[in-house]
């Protein structure tokens, strides 16, 4: 077993202030922590349910990833995030066994995290990401 | 706060043995269960993951809620799942509060759960399904 928890499900929103306050009137629940990861050209914010958490992930610019997503397909499901106990293992792992891997090498992610991203077309049509918390 | 947990997070695959096998091969966990609802069209597998769960959905037929998705869409994301204690009171909450709901009143899901569906228009483009385990 690689994994530890479903980490996160990432949702793409346009406004993260109003995604956040409705989350909060529909849920009872607000965010943990917000931060702008400028590498990945998004501000995203955490809302801690049980074990989990849903991220939501607002693009800092039309060109980018997740502005392009939503310039495509609208707000929706992003990504789902893995926690592994050790990514560099995780990816090495994965690359054996015919993963397209997005991020060959782990990259810094929210929280002092290390992340990387698999392809969806590796499973599932899901673009998944691996998380090493620290 | 009306929310227990991330219950799970479900991907629509095409065929259900071989998304099994290659998840088992990726990361190293096989299906807790595996079902088929009849009345939803599909036959579902868990995958433990942690606390949460990992559900593969695939349709029993193409003309199901399921099977459009994947005709439209392809294999990927489908709808994520929050585990409540109360689901009727969680249903009325979300109706008060404007939320549009596939189901009024829940019906029966997988492992003898209660479960009913918020439309995407709800909240982030996003299925959402609650679940109360018995």
């Amino acid at each position: 077993m690689l994994l530890l928890n479903l980490d996160h499900v990432a949702l793409a929103v346009h406004d993260l202030d109003a995604a956040l306050d409705r989350f909060l009137r529909l849920y009872g629940v607000g965010p943990a922590g917000r931060e702008v990861i400028e590498e990945q050209g998004v501000e995203e914010a955490m809302v801690l349910v049980g074990g989990s958490r849903v991220q939501l992930l607002a693009p800092l610019d039309p060109d980018t990833p997740v502005g392009r997503f939503l310039a495509r397909r609208g707000e929706g499901l992003h990504h789902v995030a893995f926690a592994v106990p050790d990514i560099d293992a995780a990816l090495a792992h994965l690359e054996d066994e015919g993963a397209e891997l997005i991020d060959r090498v782990a990259r810094r992610g929210g929280g002092g995290s290390r992340v990387a991203f698999v392809h969806p077309r590796t499973f599932g049509g899901t673009l998944t990401e691996l998380v090493e918390i620290p």
